[in-house]
């Protein structure tokens, strides 16, 4: 099957598809569905929202520990919460009154191996 | 000094102040300015210049190189390079009538460190 594979979350099997984003040029295709993992990261509020629900203890967050830590209403922390969810790089479910959220890591350590440069030493082995 | 380094072509020296994007939750500046880097990438034709860019044998290439693997014109090419190049990502000089573009690759091993967990092996080390 030449098609690319999109997951249940909109979000590409990379890795199954693409050499690297440094090896080789990427096809239309592919930059397609990079680009929108990538501008889903592409905002400050949605760049704290995944560190935090990355960094958390446990693996998860509630939405009601997510929005105090912004000056901004709960829907428009959905809505942010949302586009990550459809770059696939978070999920989560709801469970009585809140919304918990996790971290896809797939996604993210997809991301890192198409940044990293092909048969160079990566920045955590080299990092004094 | 507390303040972040911003560097000439505007990026942050990303690894002087934040432990991961994963490790732990993200300031808000860092965030701004972490943000304006995925903004660049969040975009096809931009993912795509940067990866004939970064994949091109002996390191550089010419604008002329560039452009007619697009549909688009000299301009918006030049606008899309101006954006990666604003976001530290590749830089440029003019040698006569062209202008060459190479690489930044420190910018990109930044975003593949902050994209990598804590304590994890990286992608390129467990895929088969």
């Amino acid at each position: 099957m030449s098609k690319q594979e999109v997951g249940p979350l909109g979000h590409v099997a990379v890795d199954d598809c693409c050499p690297g984003l440094l090896a080789a040029p990427l096809g239309e295709e592919q930059a397609v569905e990079l680009a929108r993992v990538f501008k889903a990261l592409g905002d400050p509020v949605r760049l704290r929202l995944l560190s935090m629900i990355a960094s958390r203890e446990g693996g998860e967050i509630c939405v009601c520990d997510l929005t105090p830590a912004f000056d901004l209403s709960q829907p428009t922390i959905s809505h942010h919460l949302k586009q990550l969810r459809q770059a696939g790089l978070i999920d989560c479910e709801r469970r009585g009154t809140w919304v918990y959220y996790w971290l896809l890591p797939e996604a993210t350590d997809r991301l890192a191996g198409l940044l990293t440069r092909p048969g160079r030493p990566l920045p955590a082995e080299t990092s004094a």
